[in-house]
């Protein structure tokens, strides 16, 4: 299909079955405007007015090898004319295959898979196991944190997401992770930062009851809600608290897994070893909806004889499947998470500094690999956030202007709350990587108008 | 790629990472011995060994155009060379064809669809839709269903797989409904059936308190757990109570919906018009992830200014939505609906009838279009079931030798509890579906052998 841009006609008849027919995820529908995208290729994709986006957001930051990368594409079209999909019980080649690939690379004893459609139902399904394995029922999940939109994964979830759908799973309570710039702790390093939290977790253990409590769920880097790196130390502890006190430690990789902080798995930088890993997003960079959760030996074990209760007609798809094994051989052969640790560690942490050194809105920028927070603030002595917490409307303008300027130079940004975040597919070139930070650089002299 | 079977030690690897790697749904792990699929087209699979099975349970009930339609592959190779995904916030073209496709075939005044990636969160976002709605929160839905997996749609849900996983979503109340060969309710007649389920749901909401019901949810025709069809005017009765009491009529489609029994959407055949419909399964045949909510006007409007409360990574999947937007094609082509009906009415049923007549074993078949249920009995006088409810390990051979012996003569049937079921692919042939039914009659001798 050749496709020739601008093509207005086109553009209008695609606004016209959306707005009349498409029912959008976590919107009001009247009061948006979804721009129709024609086409993607690598870290760009472009309307149908012919404009281009550089995608610093990665879609949903799923798209870990830009659109249209054509290994991928390959994957899909052979996979689809040999055997588009069989039903879970039965036994697949790329399923099998895939699960192996994942086993090799993930820590510890975790070496079985469970496949889902996407991170909602991986992290109900973790829970799941979690429950059955201890016979205990609570999870403890931190504020601050995104885990998903199904009932269970919503109620872990510590964002406004959840308030309007509580109460959903009844049996969560949530704790206050580390977070060094915003400290809940008082504390004024981020050594303090990790012994007060793993404290304050401590105490939420023993207060909410060790002996009610199935698992921790953590996202190992959190994602949307702030890019917020755990402190040296950190997610050790939480290893080592969840062992003391007989608690699943489930690590949320739905954003950070594949390759998005250079790691196959976040965890694998911090030396941590859960009992559960989620996946999602970056297993075939979303190009067939795909998630799981990867299991250790000792869970798995305990699911030998005791059924598993629960399942999807989806688990193991292996179109899916497919698209997962060919991102395996993109990411070897191409050295992809070499590569994001370099592009992050040579070009995004010291330009970003740079930003920060310069401009007078940015309170703070932390991250790892391809994944970066810019945290805009109104002052930056008190770091009161350029927009209030959960802000909409009007409230939100000081960050939404930013963002549009962003895309009236070309980039697509990844904002929320007072943050942009720089995530861009993991095989962007340089040239383009540094074209979109140049970008964000200019845009937030708009922020820093707003300053003081 | 070329096949050649028998390929063992294919068969071999695949057997070894599927053990080695691969955790399945509801089985216990160590218990399960998932047979390898090497191959499938149209109505037959294919294992490594070479045998050759005709797919009765079209996989999950969802390969409702069979294995390999060209023209769904082709719309897949097509679109994953266009543009695989894009985000849930923007546009596409193919998610709004597909949803528009939708809207043209969904009853009355369903005119918007919210896609999901598959069946379990399609019953989940349409429950909160109601809430949302409705401000309740309590749902009413059947003992004898299946809604799903995760939280709330395993709640939901009125078989066995929901006991391992209460409570989950607390608010939820099981009512009866019709099953005229069991009647809960000494109905003599369908009539008296429906008339007594009726009066029977309406207790339920007066005593579960009508203003705390934010929805009724009913499969159309009860899928895994006994093909129920409802009887004359239960649905629309339930629409009337419904209506009486302010509460969200929700059908769940994931099984019977785009074709299963003729129509669309199973409810057209009873000419009653929900509130929501959701689907999943048949839209693409599960060749890629997919499912959905269709909207009636009234909630649409309702979040056209209050945000929806869900959302999910994949929804409207490109990808997916281009094979949904094939099988529109292929069945107005094909005219798939007219060639349901017709097998159904002029080769199943009567076929059907012949069996039942002759083997003691079977108590009743019931269905509608390609969709039936043999209901086997140790005892046709009392009804006693061939084997216990929720049968499992020794219990369950009377059935399982049954199944047994189909596969051993080449076909492959769908078994739940004391039934078999018939539900082929769509496509399948005359003469394909005239010998899948002699197995089945061939195989019922064993059955018969345990009567009495």
């Amino acid at each position: 299909m050749t496709l020739t841009l601008p093509d207005l006609a086109a553009d209008a008849q695609v606004r016209a079955d959306d707005r009349a027919h498409v029912f959008h995820s976590w919107s009001a529908q009247a009061l948006i405007d979804p721009l129709p995208v024609a086409s993607g290729e690598g870290s760009t994709f472009r309307d149908y007015a012919g404009n281009a986006y550089l995608d610093f957001s990665s879609q949903l930051v799923n798209l870990n090898l830009g659109h249209q990368h054509p290994d991928l594409v390959a994957a899909i079209q052979r996979q689809a004319g040999r055997l588009a999909t069989i039903q879970p019980s039965m036994a697949s080649d790329v399923r099998g295959e895939l699960a192996r690939r994942i086993a090799e690379v993930a820590p510890g004893d975790l070496d079985k898979v469970f496949f889902t459609n996407g991170g909602a139902d991986a992290n109900e399904y973790a829970v799941r196991m979690a429950r059955a394995v201890t016979g205990r029922r609570k999870v403890l999940s931190m504020y601050r944190s995104y885990h998903g939109g199904t009932a269970t994964a919503i109620s872990l979830t510590g964002d406004p997401r959840r308030w309007p759908n509580e109460p959903s799973d009844g049996s969560v309570a949530h704790f206050f992770g580390p977070y060094p710039y915003r400290s809940s702790f008082h504390a004024d390093s981020p050594e303090q930062e990790t012994e007060r939290s793993l404290a304050h977790l401590e105490q939420v253990i023993v207060l909410e009851g060790a002996s009610t409590i199935a698992a921790i769920i953590i996202e190992t880097i959190v994602g949307t809600n702030g890019v917020l790196v755990p402190p040296p130390g950190y997610l050790a502890g939480v290893r080592t608290l969840a062992d003391k006190y007989g608690i699943v430690y489930i690590a949320d990789e739905v954003m950070v897994g594949f390759g998005r902080v250079g790691e196959w798995f976040a965890v694998n930088h911090f030396d941590v070893v859960p009992d559960l890993i989620t996946f999602a997003k970056g297993v075939n960079s979303g190009y067939v909806p795909l998630g799981g959760v990867v299991i250790s030996q000792r869970i798995a074990e305990y699911f030998d004889t005791v059924a598993f209760a629960g399942g999807l007609t989806y688990s193991g798809h292996p179109l899916a499947c497919a698209a997962g094994v060919a991102t395996f051989e993109v990411f070897e052969r191409d050295g992809i998470l070499e590569r994001v640790r370099d592009l992050g560690a040579r070009v995004v942490e010291p330009r970003l500094r740079e930003i920060a050194a310069v401009h007078p809105s940015v309170g703070e920028v932390r991250g790892l690999g391809l994944f970066w927070a810019i945290e805009l603030v109104k002052d930056p002595a008190t770091r009161e956030p350029l927009v209030p917490f959960n802000a909409s409307g009007a409230d939100a303008t000081p960050v939404a202007e930013v963002a549009a300027a962003c895309k009236r130079a070309g980039v697509w940004p990844f904002t929320h709350f007072n943050r942009l975040h720089v995530a861009p597919p993991l095989i962007i070139s340089e040239d383009e990587l540094r074209r979109g930070l140049d970008v964000i650089d200019e845009a937030l002299s708009l922020a820093d108008a707003r300053v003081g």
